[in-house]
């Protein structure tokens, strides 16, 4: 996910800041948010834009086109299910496709640590090429720096993406309003424990792989079906848990949610278990949740079952009553969902 | 500068890479271009389009936009004359307007290593704000990504950009022709050197500071004029040799030029003396070539020197009877320009 944001005629900086950076900091939960509000919002950011969305949208002659930016800095490079390259490739054309555009040019600047092996370098680019064509986007520009060794971590890459507006209203979170149903495209938490158990050599590496996807034909299909978009979201940093309260927040309203509606496979429900994590606080790299009125909300779930037969309808938007919250409803009653203030797993894209 | 490149149906990969990435790789000579050839070209280029300028150029609608990328890994990251932020945003300002575009939109990618300060980071952006207000654009969307202490080196940037193509024709290599001036928009080498004085300590501080500017006013006021722009290379990592030897190949031409036409000011000239360097392969951050048909050189020059006293004609294209080249002709003779093939000074950029 990146943030958008637009620029100010002037917005003075706040001023004070004495602290440091801390892993949490890139962690997509309070603290991403934080620094987002602190430090760029005022720097970056006009009054009457977006600045809660995973892209930035414009117009350019006669089309809207939509931008948007993600570094990539996962640990391993090379996962159950993907590595550094296709993760590259499909989170922007996942960020693309959330503002309801069809992804259509891709950039890559790579930051190499003196050393990195060329042959390890080739994979990647190889994985990048595959998941370029499988996404149906060009990779049209790129940049190569590298720093000595020690100073990096191997190889980080960014992409950035241009793509193509097709949504006929915009696709943000200000569009969310009480009555929507929340749709969740398929399970989550497999990309997360599926680098955590590589990392850790926990064992779960046979069973869990990275959900890893480009996601655009899943929405431009929703829209080719004539389905009425206020917001889609996909869960990357953060997981369900987070981006479900940042929309929350960004629209001013309330959600109520159902935990057992929640898909969440056997193997990494027991790996959560097991390590004491939550599995809504869990990476996604394939997943996305979809704000749609209610009565668009059955033709939307059965257009996306055609991709995965797990998406369903996890709860609904209500009046927020002056007090965004997220709330999980379950069998022994109701807790409200908070944005993690730490770090829950670092460098998980 | 950043490579374009475009997307192929099927291209084999290079086999057999054993080595590893040196230094050199990033240094934007022989090695850089040997990573794009082997690595790059063959994965994401196509055959019919332009892999060796500084964007890539694409139709949205009615319009035809210009869209770049570039990391920013300068050490240290504040140099007199500018700081990594102020850098970011005019070098794809600039990659930009080397299309012969006019900028419109920035992404921002942060790779930010744990500890670093916050009012270092808070410096940072201010100056990216300040810049990309002068350069005229709007920084849209961002991402943070924090790395482990030890895995990065303070602050890395991404900077990509999206412009609109004023030019009426294609400004790329491959229109450069025998005839053609060569034109040189101000003196060389600031950048490199400024930045090498201050990381080394040279005691050269406070008469050297980079030339890092925002370009596309000046590229624009020369499309207002009329004048035809066969292609125009901003001279950043391998200074203005490489710039030149790069469109020599890519154009397959040779090229005269006149040393004593070339502007060094003293301080660059008596440092690189001192230090064994080379003025013509020092990094600038705000200078230019324009390759332009001989009957526009005069007024180019002309408009040129509204924004830079010492812009100037330093030499032309000729016909390279199948072996292109730079050379470069002295007082005491004529020698032929190569491309560094180590690094002369890394992380300048």
């Amino acid at each position: 996910m990146s943030e958008s944001f637009f620029f100010p005629a002037s917005c003075p900086l706040p001023t004070g800041c004495k602290d440091v950076v801390e892993l949490a900091h890139g962690g997509g939960g309070r603290l991403t948010h934080e620094l987002v509000e602190r430090l760029f919002r005022p720097a970056f950011a006009t009054c009457n834009e977006d600045f809660t969305h995973d892209g930035a949208t414009f117009d350019a002659g006669n089309e809207r086109l939509a931008f948007t930016t993600d570094s990539y800095v996962v640990r391993p490079l090379f996962f159950p299910g993907g590595d550094i390259g296709s993760l590259a490739v499909n989170g922007t054309v996942n960020d693309l496709a959330m503002c309801g555009a069809e992804p259509r040019y891709l950039s890559v600047g790579l930051v190499i640590e003196e050393g990195f092996a060329l042959a390890t370098l080739q994979r990647v680019v190889e994985s990048m090429r595959a998941a370029a064509l499988a996404a149906n986007v060009r990779i049209v520009t790129g940049d190569t720096k590298v720093v000595e060794r020690g100073k990096g971590d191997g190889l980080y890459v960014n992409t950035s993406g241009v793509g193509v507006v097709r949504a006929p209203a915009p696709v943000v979170p200000q569009r969310v309003r009480a009555g929507d149903a929340v749709i969740l495209s398929g399970d989550i938490g497999r990309h997360g424990m599926a680098i955590l158990a590589v990392r850790e050599g926990l064992g779960f590496e046979t069973e869990l792989a990275s959900d890893c996807a480009p996601l655009a034909d899943t929405v431009l299909a929703l829209i080719d079906e004539g389905i009425e978009l206020h917001c889609l979201r996909d869960l990357t940093r953060g997981g369900l848990a987070t981006g479900l309260i940042e929309i929350a927040e960004a629209a001013n309203v309330a959600m109520d949610l159902i935990e057992a509606a929640i898909p969440v496979l056997d193997p990494v429900r027991g790996a959560c278990e097991l390590l004491g994590l939550d599995p809504l606080y869990v990476a996604n790299e394939g997943r996305f949740v979809a704000f749609v009125p209610a009565d668009h909300a059955g033709g939307a779930v059965e257009r996306l079952r055609r991709f995965d037969p797990r998406a369903t309808v996890i709860g609904r938007v209500v009046s927020a009553h002056g007090r965004p919250a997220v709330r999980l409803n379950a069998l022994g009653g109701a807790r409200e969902l908070d944005m993690l203030s730490g770090e829950q797993l670092p460098r998980i894209c």
